[in-house]
């Protein structure tokens, strides 16, 4: 594996994979690698020849009272885990690097921005479209993976891709969980032990309204407030919305479109997304 | 030539260039083709081994009240041009296949969109930078071609292609101008006999400065003035500034770096913009 810190190097080690005709595979992440970065490498492994993983903690994404300077970094250990993956390029530009001192342009996305995450984070999803965008052109993948659990940046990135012309193709791989449910986030590493415990609320809340809808319930309040029962237990919930899956604007009841149920909350200090999915049955 | 109006057709045929290792040159237009274009064309041709043209009016960067329905149109005569200067690939999107509906991620530029131009017409710049994004990214070339009369575009789309990490370079051509000094554009075509010669005024007031600065003139309000003189003679000066090449900004007396005089002016209903650059002798 190489660690590599420059764009001019990355690219001079990509154009002789593009030219012997490797698929080049990209997960892009902000370090701290859990399992389910793993999950997001080793779908690449599994299509691509070539897998690069990006770790760069993007300033821009952050608001001015967010966790950017706290946020968890262990460079050695990603590069461990990596290593362990067979993953071919570990890219991590400093800020400089990927930031130029005059830096102005910007990757502004739509109307998906705006609910959600984007309703608390302001700025939060223009800095994440930018430094995907960005990323992409540097590292030019065939394939690019991204997880779940952020789901609204999922939708976010795809239409970006489609909107934007970029020829790559997006992947969107499982959430993955710890065993009692509390899906993988980087940020879990800030909860204490009692905290930890009070964040499977949110887990646990997504996942009865889920069992819900599997048994026929359509009914989007009915579907929140199954939710919302376990819920109370966190210490502030932001928001709990039952969206359309490509719009990200409220569903309706009864569901009829592919819809994902999606909660922000606060545990402690520490402030946690996740989401299930809601698919219809094909008849 | 091939004339192509679909993205993934035009990325079929372009993926055989490069896997050829054949150099592609590109020049986005609007069409209506003069001989400004074909300068960019040739530069292409003198540099890439393939050039592709692009026609399209891009109506993200017209204003509600600007001339986007009567911009000037004649694409036979564009594609008989371009035929006859060796391009290799004409390709002209519809709107629909340039912007699909649920289209709504822009690419947003900084401080280089807001003086000049960009105080006049807001929102002109994001659309320009989204279209070339776009047009960059459906093309994929690796040298793209700009004429310097649009200087404020010029800035944005470096600034850009530096910004989001496009792995494309930029080469800006010189102003190609009638034999009176009328710099071409589409839009002269909407000027009549009279506002013809008025529009001159444009052109030989820049030159009168630009002959001032070479004749060793450095302060910046004596420069503007000569140039207004003759500039009195349009029906109304929108701007008339003498920027930092680099950063757009109002330059400062004396001159000590690269520097631009730019201008916009309406003769009649049309509105022209032009600019002379004030390279400084390099000892």
């Amino acid at each position: 594996m190489q660690t590599i810190t420059s764009v001019a190097e990355l690219r001079r080690i990509l154009e002789k994979c593009r030219s012997s005709d490797q698929q080049i595979g990209f997960v892009p992440t902000m370090g701290y690698l859990h399992d389910g970065h793993l999950a997001l490498i080793a779908a690449s492994q599994a299509k691509c020849d070539v897998t690069v993983v990006s770790i760069f903690v993007n300033p821009t994404q952050f608001g001015p009272n967010e966790d950017l300077s706290r946020y968890p970094r262990d460079f050695l250990r990603d590069e461990e885990l990596c290593r362990g993956q067979g993953v071919a390029i570990l890219f991590a530009p400093d800020a400089h690097e990927a930031y130029p001192s005059d830096f102005e342009t910007f990757v502004e996305p739509g109307d998906l921005a705006k609910p959600l995450c984007g309703a608390f984070r302001p700025g939060h999803f223009r800095g994440v479209a930018t430094i995907v965008c960005k990323l992409f052109n540097m590292v030019q993948p065939d394939i690019a993976f991204f997880g779940q659990k952020d789901f609204q940046q999922c939708a976010i990135v795809r239409r970006m891709v489609v909107d934007l012309n970029l020829p790559i193709e997006i992947v969107i791989v499982p959430t993955v969980r710890e065993q009692d449910g509390l899906a993988m986030s980087s940020r879990n590493r800030y909860l204490s032990d009692e905290e930890r415990q009070q964040a499977l609320a949110i887990s646990r809340g997504l996942s009865a309204a889920l069992d819900e809808f599997r048994s026929g319930e359509r009914h989007v309040e009915k579907l929140i407030a199954v939710a919302k029962k376990h819920l109370k237990a966190v210490d502030r919930l932001e928001y709990l919305e039952l969206v359309d899956s490509d719009t990200l604007k409220s569903a309706d009841s009864p569901l009829r479109r592919p819809s994902a149920l999606c909660a922000a909350a606060y545990v402690g200090s520490t402030r946690l997304i996740d989401n299930v999915i809601l698919t219809l049955p094909t008849r």
